[in-house]
């Protein structure tokens, strides 16, 4: 039989910062298609809609609220949080009744919408560094005020684009939930940082954005010489994973990506949180999230669906958290073969393993081929 | 401020199984809807579609290949699958070559469909439990003869229903991937039940079998007489969470549910596997599955989208895996609301916790008052 090749047998790959398998079917990619097709969104808007509850001067979904006439970003309190700041606490259970198996924990909060331009029609993808960098700003400041609520442990800043990702309005803006918790994610992968921190004595992340430069080296080594390298088979898949990147971050395809097209923004230097940037890191992370977002939307020429979060420290001034913390955010596209296929993660990947077709590499070297000049005004 | 509440205040509940934490946002059930809203399935389809790959006699999606003219159930190997028998073994990593971070391995396995009856129009919804018996048995052969397979350490049998889970064909149908590892999901649920064990020198199932048993005949008393149950405010939500159940299984919303209307099929008994179920469990698991599927389908008059799947024993010979394992099946459907109005996995559940509006007692309600009688045939 002829040697494994990554780009069409079947293996799993280790995701360290979940501490969990992924399984990968790159030969899979040639079945056909016979599931249900989503309307790309490729729709022109207009820069103002009078029926939005987001746009400037228009009524909130809560009567009798209207929002001002806003020039760059603005915050509200979400109408319909998941997390409240003032309810009752909840009695702990006596050691007689308490049950490992019917644990609970009342949990408060405060959640809130940062809009994040006046204009209905522009996207992160479609706004320049300028419009973005206020975005950044408005995420500092309001992680720093929740930061000195004592109950307040957590800052998770996400956004939802796209009705694909159940996102009802087409406005550009974010949600940021703050809990009293640590969410489970961000918990997990602190958890899993602290073992490879006390097992190895660095960050976690700031190997991986080493092994991914010295990858990146040797894939553009490799290339620049005729010799194949397929001379000696690889007991780890060629090529880059970084799609693009600048002095102070990095946007990868991780090499344990479970969705198609998903990417990892890791800040280059060690940095615990956003408000720790300097000027010239806050410019440079506005700069990666045009050229990310922009080359979603040239992949498949359309609004690019997926949920953005960012992972920072916890607001918990537990200081070993602090110290783990290495800023990134994650982006979760659903976005299959083209614009109208989606990923489901059904079946198999939630009572198996999360699973996908395309390579990592692949799916990266298809992104690194996209313009950072959007298709709409190119 | 009031006591606590469950019905209305936010919580976060443990899932022993997975041992991670759940969001229950209670109050948002008030939240008027804006989202998208796909169709509901209540098609009527013929008995046998001259199209569908899957009906007996009919060409199948692989070139050349026909199906027989199957009278109860049908089973083939996936034409396009996820994991192949053969293919070369991969090299193991150098100790100088091994990075944590890069940490892969190669996945040999063979996967297949199960067609449940040849009639085109029917599911588990509206199969008798005379049809739905022979379906559990071919479940057990196949188990039986991969078993048997060197290479083949876990079997995991699932079932996709709907257009929202991704099914293409709404013939009745379930898959088997049967892998070389074990995958994501069992593997940690079995982690998980070993701590239990240690721990509590107990099967965490049987336990749990145990502690709903208590919650229902607690409702039950309080239901009985006349006085409310919440002069004491109580440490852990009142109510049954058992939706139906005979001699050897009980379904139930879990404690720790994640989608709305989730329910969890516990073998009474201590069963390793499907395979050591006698006759009369075997029967048995026939009519909870008529019973939990027909609920499902009545819920909101429709053909009601599900991912379900079967957790037993692995296929590994490992004996502590045996002793750990017990029987039960995780039903995972996506509706929240209606029949139209799907929840989605996305931005905070994705970054940062599973999270839920609808409590499981209040689920568990709603399906214990839906008819066992389908709404077709009433
Ligand atoms: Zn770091
Ligand atoms: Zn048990």
């Amino acid at each position: 039989m002829s040697s494994f090749d990554f780009t069409s047998h079947s293996h799993r790959r280790f995701n360290p910062l979940t501490n969990s398998w992924v399984l990968c079917s790159p030969h899979r990619t040639k079945r056909p298609w016979q599931g249900k097709e989503d309307e790309p969104d490729t729709k022109q808007r207009p820069s103002y809609d009078p029926s939005c509850y987001l746009c400037p001067t228009n009524s909130r979904a809560s009567a009798g609220l209207k929002n001002p006439d806003y020039k760059e970003t603005y915050v509200f309190e979400n109408d319909f949080p998941a997390v409240q700041q003032d309810q009752p606490v909840l009695a702990v259970a006596s050691q007689d009744d308490f049950n490992p198996l019917l644990q609970t924990e009342s949990i408060r909060g405060q959640c809130f919408v940062i809009c994040f331009s006046p204009k209905h029609d522009k996207t992160l993808a479609d706004m320049s560094e300028t419009e973005i960098l206020p975005v950044i700003q408005t995420w500092i400041d309001l992680y720093n005020d929740l930061q000195s609520k004592p109950h307040i442990n957590h800052v998770q800043i996400f956004e939802n684009k796209g009705e694909m990702m159940g996102c009802s309005n087409p406005h550009p803006h974010c949600q940021v939930w703050s809990t009293e918790d640590v969410p489970e994610e961000p918990a997990v992968e602190l958890k899993n940082m602290q073992v490879y921190q006390e097992k190895h004595h660095r960050c976690m992340l700031c190997d991986y954005v080493e092994t991914e430069t010295k990858a990146d080296q040797k894939a553009k080594a490799v290339a620049a010489t005729t010799s194949s390298s397929s001379a000696t088979p690889s007991t780890t898949p060629d090529g880059s994973r970084i799609v693009c990147e600048n002095d102070s971050f990095m946007c990868v395809v991780p090499f344990w990506a479970t969705w198609p097209f998903e990417t990892l923004v890791l800040s280059k230097q060690h940095l615990a949180r956003l408000s720790d940037a300097t000027p010239a890191q806050r410019q440079d992370l506005a700069n990666i999230i045009r050229r990310i977002t922009c080359r979603y939307d040239n992949l498949f020429k359309c609004s690019f669906p997926y949920s953005m979060g960012i992972h920072q420290a916890p607001t918990n001034g537990n200081t070993d958290h602090e110290k783990l913390s290495h800023l990134h955010l994650h982006f979760y596209p659903p976005l299959l073969r083209s614009a109208s296929v989606k990923k489901f993660l059904v079946g198999f990947e939630l009572l198996g393993q999360a699973q996908r077709d395309i390579t990592p590499e692949q799916a990266a070297k298809r992104l690194m081929d996209c313009s950072e000049v959007h298709y709409k005004s190119a």
